[in-house]
C-alpha cells in the first residue's frame, strides 16, 4: 500500500498501485479534466510529481523531482508519491453566474418525489403472507394503486422491513401516470434524496447533484464532451455515428464520462450512489440521439427529421448514470432537429413560458440559439454561431473557469485592456463574456476597425507569425509561459459568431412582425463566464441597441431547465407545453436569414431594415 | 487460426486459440455439460482428444493421441485440433416424455405478442414530425393508446422505417395493462418472434426456445443448475446466500448459466437474439429470490414469509436473458415460502385448474411437491422428498439423458432384471423411473424384503465394499468402466423419498376430507425418464392401489407451465387465478404426517388409516 498526497488539498489517499492516478483522485472525489476518459489521449489530465515514484503503462520507473509533468491517467504510484494539481487540470465547478435568477423560476414544491409510511403488521403463522403483498395490503390506502417496484427495491425489502420493525418508507417516483417505488427505509430517520441534472452540450458537458426535498444545487462539475475526438460540431457527429461502430462507442464514451463525473460529485458531497433516486438530461437533438445510441443520420438529410422528440422514461442505470438502478431518466423533450430539450427546458427555466411582453432567450452554445417569445407565440432558430462563446476556435479561448478572463476595462492613461479574470486567479485564457468585452473595447477605443481588422499602428497590436495579435496579457502577468494574445482570426471568429445570432434575431423577429423596440427582456444563456457587458455586445452589433429593456445573464439555462424538470412535476408540464406551443424556424429556409448575416458581419452591423 | 473438428457432428470451426474449447463449442451450437460454468470445477466437459495440440491455463501444452480426455474450459487450441465429444459432455434434449399432453391444454391464441402494421405518411419539408411521433400520429387507430416504446426499438426505427419505405410493422407486447412496443420491421416479410421458457430447478435447470406465434417448442436444453456447487438443497442455498456476496455470485451463476443455453439453444436452431421478444421462467420460490437477486433468508424463519410471490414484470436484459433488450421477463406466481410457480404453472398447464374431478399431481423434482385439486378448492404441500427422481443422492442415479434406464422387467428364466434405456443406448445410470421401476420389480420378486433390505442370497445380489449391492449391468453390457449396480443405501434413500410423498398424498386427502378412491386422475411430473410404471409405484408404495384412475406422466410440468405463461394471456390469467386459490399445508405443523410418513417408510407402506 502506497500513500498519494494531492496537493494544494492536502488529501492523502491509500493505495495498492493498481489504479492509475486518475482513478485515485476520482476515488477521493477529486475529479481531473480527462475529456478522453482516461485514454490518453486528450492529454489535459496533468499532474506536478514532487516526489515518489511512479510507473508508465509500460512498466518505466520515474523518480518524481518537482520538474516532472505526467499524466494521470496513464501512471501508477510505485512509493508514497506527493503531487499538486495544477488549476487547469481540475475540472471546475460551473463558474458561471449563480444561478438564483432560475431557481426563483420554479417555486412549485417538487411533486416527483414522495415518502409514504407504511405500517405493516408483522408476520406470523396466521398471517404469513409474502413481504411484498403484506406491504401492499397494510399500505393500501396510502400507496398509490398502480405502484411498480423497482428490482433493487425488492431486494432490499426484506432487510429494510425487518431492520425497521416493519415501519416501512416507500420512496414512490411519478412517471407520467405510473408510480415507482425505488427504496425502502425506516422511518425513524429522514431519508435523503437526490437526483442528477445533466446538461450534454456539443462541447461541454455539465452535471448538478440536486437535492429532491428543496431542490438545491449541492455540487456541480462541468467538463469537455468525449465526443469531441469525433468532430466540433454536430454535422461532424451524425457523420461520424454513421461508420459502423461508432454510434455505439461514441454513446458509451459520453455515459461514462458522466457517469465519472457524477461518482467524484457523489463523493465531494459524501451522498451514497443509492440515494440518487431521479434524473433529468437536457441537450440538442443530436446529443440526445448520440446519448440514447439512437441513430442521428436523418436529421442533416432533408426532410431533417429526428428520430424522436419526446423520448420515454427509461431506468437511469441502462443509460449508465450512477444512481439507484430504479432511478426514472427524464429526458427533456425536443422541438426539431435544430431546437433540443436544452432549449425548451432553458427557456421555461427563465419564464419564457410566461413571459408578459415579448422576450428574447440568447443561448450562446456552440450553436447559438434564439428563442423569441411572446403572450401567444414562440418562435425559436438554431444559427450555428460555433464554439467560441464556450471558448472554442478561438486561441486563447477557454472555459469560463478559474483564470478565465471575464471582462475588460478600457485603461486610458496607459492605452490599453485591463483584464479580469474569475476567481481573481492569473489568466489562463479568454471565455466568452471577456472575448465581447475585448473585441467591444478595443472596437471602441479604434484598435479594431469597423470590418474587424487590428489597427496596427495601435499599442500592443504587434505581427505575430502569421497574422497581427493584440497582446492583452505579457507571460509574467499570466498563468503561462507565453503572452496572452487575441489574433487577427480571432476576432473574424467571434465576428462571424455574433452576425449569426444577430441575423437570428433579426429573422425571427420579421418572422412575427414586431419591431426590436417591442422586445422587453433580453437574456443570455451559456458558459461564457461572467454577465455580458451590455455595452459591448452593442457596440459589437451581437445585440441591437437596448435602450430600456431589461438584459440579464443566468449562466448555463439548460442545466438549470434539467434541473427543474427533475424537481418539480409543475415544471415538467410547463417545458412539455412549451416544447408544443414552440415554433422552429429554419434559418437556412427563410431568405432574409442569408443577406442579414452578411450585413451582420461588420461592427457593429450594417442597416439592412 | 486454427481448425477445431467436433466429432461426431462432423462441424469445422475456425478459431483464433483465444477461446477455450467450451466456448468454441458453445459458438458453434454445441452445448457441453458445464455445471460450474466454465470454472474448471465440475469436471464435466470432458473432451477426447484425438490429434492436435492444446494448452492448459499455465500454457503447458499437450500432444493429443487419442488417450487423452481433458477439460474443455481449461484448454484452449495451440493447432488444429480434432476431438469427440463423449455423449455424457454434452448437455442434451429434455429426454422426458414429449409433452403433447400439455399442448392440447393450451389451445387459446397467443394474445402476449402482436404485431401490427403502419402505413406512415414519409416526412416531408412540411410535414417533418418527428419518426416516433410520427409513427404515434399514423398508427393512431391501430396502435395501443399506451404503447410505450423500448429503447432499442427506437434506435432501430430511424433506419427500418425507412429501409420499409414507412410501412412499419410494430411488434407490441402486453404486460398488464400497458403495451410495449419491442421491435419495428419491414412489412414485406413474414417476422419471426420467439420466447424463452426457462424452468430453474434446485437441481436441473431446463430451457425451452418458444415459436410465439404457433406456441410449439423450438429447441430444449437442460442442465445442472451451478448452484449446487452452493449446496444441493433449498435449505443449503438460502443459508449459503446469507453469506456477504453470495447472493450475488449465486444469481450470477444461474443467470449466466441460463443466458449460455440458451445462445447455443439459438445457433442451433438459427434464431436471431433479437428476435427473442419475451421470457417467462418459473421455479421454487427460493429459487426465484435468488435468481431475481432478493434475499430469500426470512423463507426458512418462522413464520417462513418469502419476499414476495408475485414478481413484476421487469425487463429480460435485466436478468441476463438472451433476448431483445426490451423484452419483458415474466415470472410465474408463487403461493407461500414452499410452493413455488414452478407448481402453480405446472398444475395449470396439467388442467388441474379445472378438474372436473378430483386430480392429484406429484411434481418429483427435489422437493417433492403434491398437488391435490378438486372443483371447489386446491391444495398443495411440499415433501422435501429429495432430489432421487432426479436422479440425484443414488450413487448409479443420472438424469433423463440418453444412456439412463428408465425401466426394467423381470427375466424369469435368467432371475435377473432387463434394462430399458433412453434412446437405447448402453447406459450410463438410472434415472428417477428406472429407479421406481427397480425397486418395483426387486421387491416383487423377492430380492428386497419390506423393510427395503436386500436379500444377501438372491441371484445378482454381492457385497460392495461397505454394503450389499445388486447389479443391475455388468461393466461390459454398460457405456462404464465398472458395474452397474443397485447399493443398498440407494433403495434406502429411495424408500425415504417415496415414503414422503406417499405421506403428503394422506395428508392432503385428510385434510380434505375425501378418500383416495373419490380421485379420478394422477398426473407425474418431473424430469424423472419414461412414464411412470404404475404397478411398479404401486408395489413399492409410492401411490395408493390405482384401480380405475387415470395415471399419466408428463415429463417437466414446470417447463410446460413457464411456456404457457410465455405464450398464452388466457394462460396466464388461470396460472395466477389458481396461485390465488392454492392452499398451500405446511406439512411439519400437521401432526398426522409424520405418523404416515413413518408408515410409509416400508414396501409398499403399512396401513395406518
Amino acid at each position: 500500500m502506497y500513500t498519494v498526497c494531492f496537493l494544494p488539498d492536502g488529501l492523502e489517499i491509500r493505495t495498492t498501485g493498481s489504479d492509475d492516478f486518475l482513478s485515485i483522485a476520482r476515488a477521493a472525489g477529486i475529479l481531473l479534466d480527462a475529456g478522453c476518459a482516461g485514454q490518453g489521449t486528450c492529454r489535459r489530465c496533468r499532474l506536478q510529481g514532487l516526489s515518489g515514484t511512479i510507473s508508465d503503462a509500460d512498466g518505466h520507473c520515474r523518480v518524481l523531482d518537482g520538474a516532472v509533468d505526467f499524466l494521470a491517467c496513464l501512471h501508477h504510484p510505485r512509493s508514497d508519491v506527493t503531487v499538486t494539481i495544477p488549476e487547469r487540470t481540475r475540472v471546475g465547478e460551473i463558474a458561471a453566474l449563480p444561478d438564483s435568477l432560475l431557481l426563483k423560476l420554479s417555486p412549485e414544491p417538487p411533486l416527483a418525489h414522495q415518502r409514504i409510511a407504511v405500517d405493516c403488521r408483522p408476520p406470523t403463522q396466521d398471517d404469513n403472507l409474502d413481504d411484498l403483498t403484506r406491504l401492499r395490503r397494510d399500505g393500501g390506502s396510502v400507496l398509490p394503486a398502480d405502484l411498480d417496484f423497482a428490482p433493487s427495491t425488492l431486494a432490499e425489502l426484506p432487510g429494510v422491513a425487518r431492520g425497521a420493525s416493519w415501519k416501512i418508507d416507500v420512496h414512490c417516483l411519478s412517471i407520467g401516470s405510473r408510480s415507482l417505488a425505488v427504496a425502502t427505509n425506516p422511518a425513524a430517520e429522514r431519508v435523503p434524496a437526490y437526483g442528477w441534472a445533466v446538461d450534454i452540450g456539443t462541447t461541454t458537458i455539465a452535471v448538478a447533484l440536486v437535492d429532491l426535498g428543496s431542490g438545491d444545487v449541492l455540487a456541480t462539475g462541468v467538463g469537455l464532451n468525449p465526443q469531441l475526438s469525433w468532430g466540433a460540431d454536430v454535422i461532424s457527429r451524425i457523420v461520424a455515428a454513421e461508420i459502423p461502430g461508432n454510434l455505439e462507442r461514441m454513446s458509451l464514451a459520453v455515459r461514462e464520462f458522466i457517469c465519472t463525473m457524477q461518482q467524484a460529485l457523489l463523493r465531494r458531497a459524501n451522498v451514497q450512489r443509492g440515494w440518487v433516486l431521479s434524473a433529468a438530461v437536457a441537450g440538442n437533438t443530436t446529443m440526445m440521439h448520440l446519448f440514447h445510441g439512437v441513430p442521428p443520420g436523418y436529421i442533416r438529410r432533408a426532410p431533417y427529421v429526428p428520430a424522436f422528440t419526446s423520448y420515454p422514461v427509461v431506468d437511469s442505470a441502462l443509460s449508465g448514470m450512477c444512481c439507484h438502478p430504479g432511478a426514472p431518466l427524464f429526458t427533456c423533450p425536443a422541438v426539431s432537429s435544430y431546437v433540443g430539450g436544452d432549449i425548451t427546458a432553458g427557456a421555461v427555466a427563465c419564464g419564457l413560458d410566461e413571459a408578459e411582453e415579448p422576450a428574447l432567450l440568447l443561448d450562446l452554445g456552440t450553436n447559438g440559439e434564439v428563442v423569441l417569445s411572446g403572450k401567444e407565440w414562440a418562435l425559436c432558430a438554431s444559427t450555428s454561431a460555433g464554439p467560441c462563446f464556450e471558448g472554442g476556435g478561438i486561441s486563447c479561448g477557454m472555459r469560463a473557469e478559474h483564470g478565465a478572463i471575464s471582462s475588460v476595462g478600457w485603461d486610458e492613461p496607459h492605452q490599453r485592456l485591463v483584464c479580469t479574470t474569475i476567481g481573481q486567479a492569473k489568466a489562463r485564457g479568454v471565455c466568452g463574456s471577456g472575448l465581447i468585452s475585448s473585441v467591444g473595447a478595443l472596437f471602441t477605443a479604434s484598435g479594431i476597425d469597423r470590418s474587424g481588422k487590428l489597427n496596427a499602428g495601435f499599442p500592443r497590436v504587434r505581427r505575430g507569425e502569421d497574422e497581427l495579435e493584440y497582446v492583452l496579457l505579457e507571460a509574467s502577468e499570466t498563468a503561462l509561459d507565453h503572452d496572452l494574445v487575441l489574433r487577427q482570426s480571432d476576432i473574424s471568429t467571434f465576428i462571424h459568431s455574433k452576425a449569426a445570432v444577430y441575423a437570428g434575431i433579426e429573422t425571427l423577429l420579421r418572422q412575427v412582425g414586431i419591431p426590436w423596440e417591442a422586445v422587453g427582456r433580453v437574456i443570455f444563456a451559456g458558459g461564457f463566464g461572467a454577465a455580458i457587458d451590455v455595452d459591448a455586445a452593442v457596440a459589437v452589433g451581437l445585440l441591437p441597441k437596448t435602450d430600456g429593456k431589461q438584459v440579464t445573464s443566468v449562466g448555463n439555462a439548460s442545466l438549470a431547465g434539467a434541473r427543474l424538470y427533475l424537481v418539480s412535476a409543475a415544471g415538467r408540464q410547463r417545458i412539455d407545453r412549451f416544447g408544443a406551443s414552440l415554433t422552429p424556424i429554419e434559418l437556412s429556409a427563410v431568405p432574409e436569414f442569408m443577406d442579414a448575416f452578411g450585413a451582420a458581419a461588420f461592427l457593429p452591423h450594417t442597416e439592412v431594415r
